[in-house]
């Protein structure tokens, strides 16, 4: 028998934005309750946006989300939506520290609360630098039904509170998350929620952000799983979204445990909220997309989400020609709408035709700003006065256009993106202060190989609808090169870039020695050359724009390694 | 009666060269043993550097690590050292992960081995990214005197490995550490060490790393310090340094304890070691520094570390004639010598004379390189081609200088060095791509305020020691301006430096609030002003180069913020 109706609220906050995200909170209630739901989730930390970094430390600003908590309980209640259990995250703090919390709340006020147990510290996260570890149970019983809170890397580690709210007797984990994107995460996601409902012998309900944080995205893709490994719901990717669930009474719940070692326990039994929708809600099942659309989709919503939550309006870039900047036109017009893309188009005297023409092909097919800007007369300037050759001449064009995009940045106020890949970014093949320019660069996460599999696929689904293909098939297919010097070809110094990014992938996001990789089948040679090559651009990467982390691990927060660096991992080169 | 000569070891590594690193420990440690020296102790991570951040996280560099710490056992007994004990930190890892390790190495092998316990992870440490926590007590008796070894962050924390031993029983404690300088940090560590010798009864040895890693310097300054407060010896800052001091037999050992609950134990007795210094060794004090002359040395230290550890010979600057640029490149002549520095006057039409005349004048008096190159054609190149006036002519003529001394470093090989100190960079006063371009900027974390104390203490101890001082005084005494436009001053659009300095150390050094400030006796509508210029500039200064840390919290690694972030601190300003 249908004993609850459940909303999983997958909302996109803004991090600090204490008022916004409050008011977010009020009119998705408002909507879960419209649809009859009795408990309503959102997710980890939606009070305060996640991540707050070092706003965490700020007293000020946990003491802001305190209050504003209290002054949500009181809004809901005033919204009508008092008679509704609120389950949300947000910042607290007390004398041991400040908290990754849950509250409860109804009848306006907050009936308990959970702080986060299992704090991760790895990768992108830095719990343990922020939070102090909670160690009490939040149970709250509602027709029948108790329901136990916990929050994102909880349900990941073996151990913990999952096991013991088990012990204490729960029919239901409610579990508020705040879990990035990256290629491949979503199934590992539901199949570790599928693990935790299976050993303990209950549904977890797994909401999610969904959003661009600086390099963060997050996908949402909320979800509920029954203890038998089935889906009793699923939210899209990238969008805002209420999934509504049905939950019956437990057919044979365990009982109460009067208490868990190292536990408290706190227990609340509410009264019997009305069960409105008598018919049974549909699952809502959304459907898995494919890697290459997982991939666009966070990088339109990163990039919109940049650009939007700072301010910006519009953007600007250079467009060369090639495949690179084309997909981050693409990107920016899925993201933005073709009105607010600027594109210039900044000829040297070693560019090529087809780079002003198949820049030009991409603004005509899309129908974005597009100018021509050449820089012969700037380079020279430089070239003359302090009689530049050689890799000095190189730079200079690449920087030139980096400053053309600033000042029509400083004139217009777009926000430049730099068009960088994984790969070359890897490698040092960018300029800095030159291509490097830019307030975002959007594929700065996306290998090379990956780059061209979205162009495709792009295409492909433009096509598929009978929409025009936005970009043009020769930047696709024609050989990649910077044209800093005549003839130039990435291939002149660097292996093709499926080879290099499968080695990439070992070193960079695998953490994987110069042995192993070798001995993987790689060549010796070309494996030392590249990991050389990455090892010295460790400074160039530090001084790039931030962009939407889409893979294992990225350049940024994700991955920190020191400059001053004498590790020659290679030095291993002797040994093979 | 003298049992043991104990020697500190307080040497520059460089982060990841295992080889040098170890050949560094071999040759102090042969000029320990020919002092007579019959324990040898070095930093936290001497044989790998410090801090190696995610190296920390790659299996093959732990296992080189390990490697190279055996290969040192054997060093050490080839260089006929076999028989004094030494004492290294290093990298190692286990089933639970890497440890930040300490190995006892006598007769050519590591005969105990203690992990790091307390692992800090806050401001710069992120130890729990890296390390698993240690459990075991290492406790090597020689002569009678029973020696316990600890690292760093575990004499900081009340509990952990320091009671642990206590209740064990040791007569001393050996602390090796990676300790990096801010202003007054050496008077704390002395403090600190100073009250857990006196809780548990017996002398701590406290040995720094010194030299500069990225943007951290440390400081060494390394001491032993006596149970009742007394300090038996003390490492001057900023130089390799042999610290001997001579130890006692314990005239009422504590009794060794069988066991203490929580740790494992392990005990090594050593034959006797031969005390070769009869004569009692006279105790070295280093004289302990003015706040002025700590905060140069870090400076220097830190700027000489960066170039020579990166491979860098020689360093390019523009030099304004203001005191930012005299006081980088001072600190550049004593790190580097006057013939590594080169230094670009680049006047713009809105130059004032005496611009350039002081950047003569600086030049002159240290015999550094010094050219002119205007950029009065390149700025009209922009300026006419892409129309531009305001903000983006402003910039451009910043940006025209960037590109000109990254030409030349591209030319000539100079590492180019951003003059920008930590309170325009605060509050956004630099522009990116422009003065913010560089390899490294010296006094990024130095605030304006003490530019001035620094540029007046450096030619005041010139004069004391009858040479030249080196900033010319009308550096000193000009008001300051960016030149960017006709007759602008910083005073157009900012506090005086006293007063922006005292607001920007609450909110920026002390995670102060809003309301915090103004309470403390500042101009609300100031306040709120200064605060939203330093929250709209995180972007700018996610992307400044790296420079060297002397305040208590510096912008980088340091200081974490969101830079899409809704959170105004100010918005209170109506409550107020």
């Amino acid at each position: 028998m249908q004993a609850l109706r459940l909303a999983l609220a997958q909302i996109n906050s803004v991090v600090g934005d204490l008022a916004a995200n409050s008011a977010a909170i009020v009119e998705w209630t408002v909507r879960a309750a419209h649809d009859g739901a009795n408990v309503v989730v959102f997710p980890e930390m939606a009070l305060t946006g996640y991540p707050v970094e070092d706003l965490a430390l700020r007293p000020s600003f946990a003491a802001a989300s305190v209050r504003a908590l209290t002054e949500l309980a009181t809004a809901l209640d005033k919204a009508g939506c008092g008679d509704r259990i609120v389950v949300v995250g947000y910042l607290d703090r007390d004398a041991e520290g400040s908290r990754n919390s849950a509250a409860v709340i109804v009848d306006g006020r907050v009936t308990t609360r959970y702080d986060k147990h299992s704090l991760p510290t790895y990768r992108v996260f830095d719990e343990a630098r922020y939070f102090a570890p909670g160690s009490c149970l939040s149970i709250v019983a509602v027709n029948g039904v108790r329901l136990g809170v916990v929050v994102c890397e909880d349900i990941w580690q073996p151990g913990g509170s999952v096991p013991a709210y088990a012990t204490a007797g729960v029919d239901m984990l409610l579990c508020l998350n705040a879990s990035p994107f990256e290629q491949g995460k979503d199934e590992v996601r539901r199949s570790i929620a599928r693990r935790r409902a299976t050993e303990i012998g209950a549904p977890i309900a797994y909401v999610n952000v969904v959003g661009g944080q600086d390099e963060l995205v997050f996908d949402g893709a909320s979800f509920v799983v029954g203890p038998d490994g089935s889906t009793w719901g699923r939210s899209p990717q990238f969008v805002e979204h209420l999934l509504i669930v049905d939950v019956d009474a437990p057919a044979a719940p365990h009982p109460d445990a009067a208490e868990v070692p190292g536990w408290t326990i706190d227990r609340v039994t509410l009264p019997d909220a009305a069960v409105t929708g008598w018919q049974r809600a549909e699952p809502y099942l959304a459907e898995i997309a494919s890697t290459e659309e997982q991939v666009w989709g966070a990088l339109v919503t990163g990039l919109r989400d940049y650009v939007h939550k700072n301010g910006f309006r519009s953007v600007a870039l250079g467009l060369s020609g090639g495949i690179d900047s084309a997909v981050v036109a693409a990107i920016a017009v899925d993201a933005l709408g073709s009105d607010a893309v600027h594109a210039v188009s900044m000829p040297s005297t070693y560019s090529s035709d087809h780079s002003r023409t198949d820049a030009e092909e991409f603004a005509s097919r899309t129908g974005i700003h597009f100018r021509v800007e050449p820089i012969a007369d700037m380079v020279a300037c430089y070239v003359d006065q302090l009689h530049l050759t050689g890799l000095a001449e190189e730079n200079i064009q690449a920087r030139c256009r980096g400053m053309v995009l600033m000042a029509l940045s400083n004139t217009s106020g777009h926000l430049v993106l730099a068009t960088g890949n994984k790969s070359e970014l890897a490698v040092g093949y960018s300029t800095i202060y030159g291509d490097a320019v830019g307030g975002f660069a959007p594929i700065k996460d996306v290998p090379k190989s990956l780059v061209w599999d979205l162009a495709r696929w792009r295409n492909k689904s433009a096509a598929d609808r009978g929409d025009i293909p936005p970009i043009p098939e020769s930047s696709i297919d024609k050989p990649p090169s910077a044209e800093l010097r005549p003839g130039q070809l990435d291939t002149d110094s660097l292996p093709d870039y499926d080879e290099l990014d499968a080695i990439l992938f070992r070193y960079v996001d695998h953490d994987q020695g110069f042995v192993d990789i070798v001995a993987a089948g790689f060549d010796a040679a070309v494996v030392a050359d590249i990991l050389r090559k990455v090892d010295a651009s460790e400074y160039k990467r530090r001084q790039y724009p931030i962009g939407t982390k889409v893979t294992s691990r990225a350049f940024g927060r994700d991955r920190r390694m020191p400059i001053t660096n004498g590790w020659r991992d290679y030095a291993a080169l002797d040994e093979v």
